[in-house]
């Protein structure tokens, strides 16, 4: 079973949008056995369109088409849609209704000729709901491919795919059986680790393969499998994940789960009814915020200090000035200071604290660019650990709080 | 003059990695007046690289191709090039100098044969020097068509762009003259806003274009012109220019800077030597992690208080019980107050704070789903406004960052 998909819009060709639709997709289609076997992304332009979807077609079972159902006049891709189907295009009294809705409850404006036309659907096309826009989804048939068009708007493109259109696939499809499992490692190259696990790889039977995903300071390695007979590749997946983690002992950290890291942490903390605050000065609330963008975070987080001079570590995070002036501002001491005493205002059960030199200079400090020290604060004790992150800033700050999130896991699980 | 991007790799097609070298190098080659025509992502897959290569080749003059140069056995894509070009591998001397150097440098470990073969080349390639990584650039040309291949990791593959690509390009051919110009605009929505200017859109010359660029709350409006006759299109693009800014007189908010707001709201508050903090609730810490992004953000942003929880609101923020009881913590007093007290804690210029209901529940709160107060404080004053941002967390919580930047930044430009 093989998909493509194909991303609609100028903005993506003249580099203004990251296109980040197509890499939620490709998951959620692996998820379920499809692969996706080529995205594409071309311009807001009939021809180019009808062009990619012919050769789509020719390749995939399935293809799911984003973008360009705008209510202006550069989104064509609902017409171009429907003329690749002969078809016509007609209101739908369910999509209307759901405009109305939007426009009455959060809109609160009179509503348009333009904003009634996003109505307009092909006659042959199924509507998927869209609860969060007034551009419905298009599920349309031909042969034996599916045609399924959505929004590009990425949080409504997100909930059509998770509650309308892999329901409907798994309704209309019988997948094959697939299983995947991702080693986290640190400490060794891709390219040493690639030669340490050399036999390995060559050994791996045809319907296993094996992927190297580095990114910021660590490799982590994916075994997929695939194929009909699910008891077959279950004790096969069992061997080669024993053989695999036997070569790997030193540099394992764990199995990827399917949800971020901070995600993971939101439920151990839920479930044993604990709490945790940030104290951060590199890191800039950057923790904070990726602890809050999951929803229930109110549950177990409580909230941030960020710190970003030497005076509100002083004045808010009480941090003796003594401290700071003998040890300067990043070092293990204001780091411990820090996790501490954000532990003991915002009253939690753990907390987190960054300090360092996220660069491009490094100010008055005596650590190098790229240093950060991360402190780890519970109600007994307080540590911290020395990281050198290199020399770009956007990299330092990413891979602190990665490390950050590491720490407070791992301290966690001690329990 | 058309490009196209094929990008390589596995991770990028099951969703493990967003794409987001296409972008910017579509933004580099649009600003040299090359068109992208189209963006592949394909597997690791020989044929399929094959096919993509050839399909490219009957598009464009220009073919970047990104990833598969890493030293795993995953990693075919010189090879392929290779290939293509009925060519062979070659030791290149300098790149095999440039490892010994990185590895010298940086990475302190012996070279192994997976690093040196790094250095092997297409001996029909010219190579493009890649200062922060093994695998080189190459550059091939076929008929009149340039192909480039460049590695994957984001950084090396930005310098090897904007330091050999770009300049040699702009060697290689005489490129059209390209003008754009992007207004920023507040409080219409895309579709009233389109039927506003539907004639002039309709009335503009064939080779300038106008694209709606709509982002949470905002709508960015783009004029591009392209042609060989700069004094016409320059003449003409000022006519447009102020044509179309005769008809959003009343929500043109200024042009688009290639800076984000937050980095225009630095460079004023740099100027001005004032400076500013943020108490956030709903927004958990995204406002400062935007501002600290930017270097140089030490200057000017001094911290935030993020208070997640009613208690952290009283007992950090020093927010009264009674004003919290008597109106809820989601409300214009609550914001004030928050906005007020932060700015003092901190001894800022200028305080951000926001409270609000991001969703999925509204738990204790009066108001509903989606309803935020933002506060801006300065020495002399304190202000509130109430806005509804619908029913999506994620939505919620960055036009809520949004907003509290634009009123910032209007606060600031008030002076």
């Amino acid at each position: 079973m093989q998909a493509e998909i194909i991303t609609i819009g100028d903005e993506i060709l003249i580099g203004q949008i990251v296109d980040s639709n197509s890499a939620f997709i490709a998951k959620q289609l692996n998820k379920i056995g499809v692969s996706v076997y080529q995205i594409t992304s071309v311009q807001d332009e009939r021809t180019h369109i009808l062009k990619a979807l012919t050769e789509a077609e020719s390749n995939a079972d399935i293809i799911i088409v984003t973008g360009g159902l705008g209510p202006t006049k550069d989104d064509i891709t609902k017409k171009t849609i429907a003329d690749y189907f002969n078809d016509t295009l007609k209101e739908d009294v369910s999509v209307r209704k759901n405009i109305e809705r939007l426009w009455d409850v959060f809109i609160k404006k009179p509503l348009t000729k333009v904003n009634i036309d996003q109505a307009l659907v092909p006659t042959k096309a199924e509507v998927l709901m869209n609860k969060y826009g007034s551009a419905p989804g298009m599920w349309l048939e031909k042969n034996k491919t599916v045609f399924i068009s959505l929004p590009g708007v990425p949080y409504e493109m997100k909930a059509l795919i998770d509650d309308e259109v892999i329901p409907k696939l798994r309704a209309r499809f019988k997948f094959p059986y697939i299983q995947h499992k991702t080693f986290l490692t640190y400490g060794l190259g891709e390219s040493a680790l690639a030669e340490r696990i050399e036999t390995f790889e060559n050994e791996l039977p045809e319907f296993i393969k094996l992927a190297y995903l580095p990114s910021l300071g660590r490799v982590r390695l994916r075994l997929s499998a695939k194929g009909n007979d699910r008891a077959i590749i279950e004790a096969e997946m069992k061997k080669q994940i024993q053989l695999l983690l036997s070569q790997i002992e030193d540099i394992f950290t764990g199995f990827e789960e399917d949800l971020s890291i901070e995600a993971v942490i939101g439920k151990y903390l839920t479930e044993q009814q604990k709490t945790v605050a940030t104290a951060e000065s590199c890191t800039g609330g950057l923790i904070a915020k990726r602890f809050t963008a999951n929803s229930g975070a109110s549950k177990y987080f409580k909230g941030s200090i960020v710190s970003y001079t030497k005076e509100v570590k002083m004045s808010v995070l009480n941090v003796s000035e003594a401290i700071i002036d003998k040890h300067s501002v990043v070092s293990a001491e204001v780091a411990k200071a820090m996790a501490e005493n954000v532990l003991q205002l915002l009253d939690t059960d753990f907390a987190i604290a960054t300090t360092g030199n996220a660069g491009p200079t490094k100010d008055d400090t005596d650590e190098d660019l790229g240093i950060v020290y991360i402190a780890i604060a519970t109600k007994s004790k307080v540590y911290s650990e020395k990281f050198s992150f290199g020399n770009h800033r956007v990299k330092v700050i990413n891979k602190a709080a990665n490390k950050a999130f590491e720490m407070l896991q791992k301290e966690i699980l001690k329990k």
